[in-house]
């Protein structure tokens, strides 16, 4: 986040500072040739843009921030976009610029580690010639985007950059669902349980479950929002024949919001249905413990009064003074017992 | 859902193998002729629409995905309904083509045995001459509609693809109030108990409830949205005729809509007054403890001071020592209960 | 509700059947004259409508579909208004159709006996020169807008069919306040009450009231919709100088949904209140069984250590052995009682 | 409320009936001149607006629906506003008629008896020479508007009767800001306690305000809307010159419902404190009990043990008997605490 | 906040009194030539504004209304802003007046010692060749702002009174970061905990969290509205080139709410989870104080049985019958801990 006061634009990078060098991959084609280059420099990557042709420039990481201002001035980005490239905290959001149209999205991936959510921001230029793609780290969810492009008779070679920005913000958004149906197949491991049966860990299970659920839904949410402003009409830089496209990932976000909300209703429920099982077992116990203080109480007392040592207690001295006392303890829990019955507590 | 960075459009069944074949159904019929095929193949399927009057091509299974392109390759369907057919999880909505309009909904039906909600996607093509519909399984809520075609005299025949669309979307959400009347006597069984008769199964009942309700819910909503966009104006495939119709239906599901989230909120409700009607018993239970052990610890305490062995307890040896010490203890049990009726704790 | 897959507008009675015969009463009126017929024939009504003047035909009886048909049929109304009129469970709304005004609600009146909301659908045509009402039992709040009908000088006979179909929504509307007052005589009842003086049904009786307001809700939000639209603008059937009779019935929905809000609000804010006067009592009672039995327990071992039988135990035969023991007592329990003081237990 | 069915516009006074007259005050001014009259006939009242000038015409009782349709009639006011000034419970609103805009609005005190809401209901007519303002009882919150009617200098005496109007309604709006404050202090005395202070009535506090706030926000909600749609645009009785400051009526209203709204949050908030500490207290209390009894229950046993009479004990005969049993129970207890203080229960 | 029924306009200051001077720096600059003056009088201040180039006039201090009020006439404000800024509980607004924009907002920081949130309010009015900014205390977070415009290179001293007045609104929303990274950072640190570990005053530092997460919401959401609606278009004072700043100034207040949001989610998800945490850690003692109870209380009773004096007790003469009490104990325990046991509870 931004130093108070600081200038506006002045482009400084906001996350944790990082070692490595910047990474720069290129991909130019045409509908009839493919190159692409591994690892070049900022002025290769600028000169790529101007070949005919289309030319993706992916960008891997963004703790070198003289690095990704000079890429910005090639493609002419303005410099607030800059800006947002270099706060890796930014908010899903589309904008237009004269030149471009800049995306900013989260890619979402889970840590198998320690059971938690990584996310990394991704920002995405789409101009009339070229798609410039900034990650935070090496490694994404844009493989099979690569793997197509080689291929000649993918829709994708024919079309224009709007085809392979929405193939990108495509492929992202699939990966949002392999991490939702880990986190659905959590919650119903949780559902399938009688109330009495969930674990004693329920709730911080619950509770982590829900916080990758919000964080989640802080990504797709405004993601969303973007998506379905590019699907509703045709632009410079997005044909008509891309609208069915973007109108479709549009709908899978609706449907992955949808079903985070399900999920976090859910996960609510099973919070109550959990504290209702708590609930009615230590009601169950304290039952248990209720019942056999009530009834052994009474009888204690008779012992301890026959047990006193007063010269003259004339019970202690007949002969059925025992089986009598005996007696009345039988006849006093029967009697508690009874009562207790009536209640229906036992 | 989607691999993720798989080509868009690329159409592979993304639900469960299934062994069975796919099954087609053909019923091809103007005002004069009805002609009803069972099991034809995809080819005959096309031709039929090519033949004057209305054909309705009713595919059931989606799971073998070569024949499911073929069909839609036929149709002229785009490639990405396509997917949306084949993808047994999507969302509800209509969509407008050049040369179709196509509705994605889902139709319910309860599982007898376990108590849980099956739900099923509907596809439904409305082109000029003819409705193809997608099924994942045999089996269906389309009897009557089918009967009804073949009887000459009904609306259904004298009316155009429109109003075959509208009767179909009609029989699916007629399918929705069976299921909601169900879940609405449970609700209702529960409602009519007093607290604390509400059965100790009532947190699991409700969760179990809530979760069908949230499921149809979920299913519902957006098929509401998607029917009141058909309903809005007439267009190049539904007449201003039919327009009635299409509100009467959305109306209906406007309906089942508020009648879910009352169901939900008198679930909420219940499960308050069961909480409270637990709470009350568990205070009542420890009501009873709370008083008989406050009764006797001061008594036991009594016998106990009298059941010491010190040589020198002047007490142990007056002649009225006994009843003293009984009479004591009346008193002490006479003013703690007073004490308890004046805190109306009796 | 329909049976699935039945014809639209095949118009069958849908709630539970009933032997008694539909009634017809018929009020025709000019300016200058009024006849009223009480049980009149379909046929006759719907010849009434046909003379000069306004005609107010009012079916009490809705179980005797083909009646009801027959007479929708001389009034022209459209078959899927028909069957809206014979399904008494549909939602409130209003319905433009090129010869009439349809508009559905619910009359709502309290049943003395088992303090439940007994509610009946109206269903009102307004037409050009007729006002048709459905409804489904005799007896109705209907009385007032008789009586003035029958009296020259009101401006209900100088006005026309929409300032009648006003006088009767408003006659329904008006009818929904003694309910309200009712049940908000109901909560204050309860609101008045110190928080543990609310009595033990508190929670069922909450439950109840929630129940009917939810379902007052369900009546009035839709019907507020309903009458707000046709307040917006003149038309056909409504002149302009009865907008502002409408806009002052919305204005009353629209108070009586606050009203119902503001007592579901308070409802929840009684209960948490309850609860927080029930935890507090039990925490009251809790606390005098653990000071009592704090107390008592370090004592009753005590008693218990001297009345062991041990043949070597010096201290009882100490001639101050009882004393020291009675005062070690008295210093347990003063230390005790001091403690609970210091920690504001007692 | 109305009566079921009673004709609209029929104009009977709602509230309870009162005895005392109904108070006319009139003050008449120009720029120039000012002439303030009390007690006036409802014929005098309506002479005034014929004179050149302002006239500001107070009716203070509404008691006398008579009377209050003479007014009416003489300021030519629509019999269904008439209506409404009858009602004293109806909602804030803005009305146009085609001689002036009515509006309805609520004036609150705080009664300082009794600790509740005093709400009085004021109904403001403003025309082209004429603000006509009903309220129920004597006593208002106008008395500085008075004055500075009376001082020539004053904007109010330049500006037109929208200027009064306004003044009027901000002087209603400003005494909100004290009940407000009022209601801020008390949930601030609570807001400063920590968990474990809040005093136990807390909840009947908190409700009480939570009682008062949802009645402030019943008023103050709809009013926002009404002065919002004064304020959008200059009329024939609002000049635009008095937008801004009706803009910062608007905005005034918006900040009340934002504080409203804030503080029933913290109600809400502090609600969950005080459970919070009510359960930390009440655990804290069982955990003394649970520590002492769970200890003296094993030592009890032992006593209980060698106190028993039978013959053959060996160990009651051992000269180290009772100091073993001594050690014994020494360990049990060091054993037991040693457990509580590894559970952390101490 | 306002006396009822003072005039409005008349400018009285309405926070609390205060002592001090009022401070006013000037800053003039051109593009070429920068002076800055510290403490001048409002006279010098407002002739500034005469010169060529740009003037900001920071005024500290808000307390003597006079002063402010004579500012205000030699800038030409409204009197209404004028009162606007002389109330120091205003609601965050942007109003466009004919020579000037009009926004408040309010500058929020922490205050180190305990632990709350102090506010301040800021006007800014945005003229042709002005710009003028009221705070209420000395000290602010313009520094960085100050210190650019020293600076000649920088897009601030190129720009206009539009780029001035972003760069004052840019440092206070990004003020608003540090605050939150705060609570934040204090959520984050129960967040990380388990939920047993919680430490217990978890609802206590909740509740203050919750409190200056309710503030900040309560002066970001309206101040975002205001910016939003700053942004959406050119006008006589922004100039299209600043719009993208706005913009990016709306983002950032966007997230920063939804931050506040997801925080607010958090805290009730952890005072959930703190609930749970307490109510299982109740239970675990009470369950031991149960299974001890419940297995000591039967063996207790036996020895008082056989602690009895009745003088016909055999079993005391028998020569076995100790140990065989002792057996009937560890055989009755047994039986209870297997029970336990088989209920699942120790």
């Amino acid at each position: 986040m931004a130093n108070p006061g600081q200038a506006p634009g002045s482009a400084e990078y906001l996350g944790e500072p990082k070692d490595s060098n910047i990474h720069i991959d290129l991909i130019a084609y045409t509908a009839d040739s493919v190159k692409a280059l591994d690892d070049v420099t900022a002025l290769e990557a600028s000169r790529a843009s101007a070949e005919p042709g289309i030319s993706w420039v992916d960008v891997d990481g963004i703790h070198d921030a003289d690095m990704v201002k000079r890429i910005g001035q090639r493609f002419q980005i303005h410099p607030l976009s800059v800006e947002d490239v270099l706060n890796p905290e930014g908010r899903p959001k589309a904008e237009y610029y004269p030149n471009y149209i800049y995306v900013v999205l989260r890619m979402v991936t889970r840590d198998p580690n320690d059971d938690e959510l990584d996310s990394e921001q991704v920002s995405l230029f789409l101009g009339k010639d070229f798609v410039l793609t900034f990650q935070e780290h090496d490694g994404d969810v844009f493989g099979p985007v690569r793997k197509r492009l080689r291929d000649p008779n993918t829709r994708l070679r024919q079309q224009g950059t709007d085809f392979l920005a929405y193939s990108i913000l495509d492929a992202v958004v699939d990966s949002y669902f392999g991490v939702l149906e880990d986190l659905e197949s959590q919650v119903d491991a949780l559902d399938v349980l009688e109330a009495t049966e969930l674990p004693v860990d329920t709730p911080v299970r619950l509770h982590k479950i829900k916080r990758q659920l919000r964080r989640l839904r802080q990504a797709l949410r405004p993601l969303r929002e973007a998506v379905a402003a590019l699907a509703r009409s045709p632009d410079e830089w997005i044909k008509p024949a891309t609208l069915p496209y973007l109108r479709d990932l549009s709908d899978n976000l609706a449907e992955e919001v949808e079903t985070i909300d399900l999920l976090r209703e859910t996960c609510q429920s099973l919070l109550d249905l959990y504290n209702a099982g708590q609930t009615q077992r230590t009601n169950d116990e304290m039952r248990v413990l209720t019942v056999i203080a009530t009834i052994f109480i009474p009888l204690t007392f008779i012992t301890g009064l026959y047990g006193m040592n007063f010269d003259n207690m004339p019970e202690l001295h007949n002969q059925y003074g025992y089986p009598i006392a005996l007696g009345l303890m039988v006849l006093t829990s029967a009697g508690l017992l009874g009562y207790f019955r009536y209640k229906r507590w036992l």
